[in-house]
């Protein structure tokens, strides 16, 4: 951020009074710009004991299998932002059965939420982000071939629970990977 | 957002290419600006059968009580944002003990997290942003004077659950409140 969205003026990064952390603040109007971390939500469409996954026809992680999800948007609820994410992306018509894990990223300021989803019909298709929608067995999973980690670590915890006979929410945080 | 914080030039509303709904776009550099929904983390923390609020020091909804809450900040897990908010509203050290309400906003376009939390001891106090901190009784919360219906249906939800004995995850969504 390098001028004011308000005014067009010069920005600084300096601690406003009353705050405790550096803030883009405007020199000429004194507006704060706060940066956020953003919400992506997605779902983990089931059909018996398959699980939907897309191939991504965008960057990053173009060709890698992903759960469909996406960026919340203004104005939707975390469900809305779901069910929309599963449709664009897997033209999935789904409904939603519970939470299933909040999966926080902070080194790059996001919160990945994953909603359990039955399938309601198999007229699924690759929407314009996908190359490929496709039902996969525990057994078929593509576990090096997934594109996030929030997709893995979120897949990991829902074999886990199934094979336990009952599904949890899991609220857990990723650290950075250091290859 | 009149101008753009990358360049200065003037913003258009419009729907970029490959995309389906206005967004902010430099008529100049053509970045687009995507805004999307705030993170509010907080936390419901337990002392016995009571429940700890703070009275709010700040506008909006300043006099009323509320759960120990605020905005994520870059950088932070959930987890860690309703522990910050805790310790800064209410001086109040705790441990998690689970998700328990994830409330959707749209109209003002946010999500409210609370946590359940378990007081590790007394030294609580009032924060920069709260007047009074105190514990409640069920019987005696303050329901008229809460400060947000995130918060009080957090709160039902919360004493419901504990009549039946357990503790489940509450997703869902407030609609626009018509007086």
């Amino acid at each position: 951020m390098n001028f004011c969205p308000n005014c067009a003026a010069p920005i600084a990064l300096k601690v406003p009074p009353g705050d405790n952390r550096p803030r883009f603040v405007c020199t000429a109007c004194d507006t704060v710009h706060y940066k956020n971390p953003l919400m992506v939500l997605g779902t983990i469409p089931e059909h018996g004991d398959k699980i939907l996954l897309c191939k991504r026809a965008i960057e990053p992680r173009y060709g890698k299998w992903t759960l469909p999800a996406g960026f919340m948007e203004n104005g939707e609820s975390t469900e809305e932002a779901a069910l929309r994410e599963t449709l664009e992306e897997a033209k999935a018509h789904v409904a939603l059965s519970g939470l299933f894990s909040v999966i926080s990223v902070p080194h790059v300021n996001q919160v990945h939420m994953f909603y359990r989803a039955r399938l309601l019909n198999l007229d699924f298709g690759a929407g314009e982000e996908s190359l490929e929608v496709a039902l996969f067995d525990e057994a078929d999973i593509p576990w090096p071939e997934l594109a996030f980690r929030t997709i893995s670590t979120t897949l990991h915890r829902y074999f886990e629970d199934r094979k336990k006979g009952g599904f949890g929410l899991h609220s857990e945080s990723l650290e950075p990977q250091h290859s």
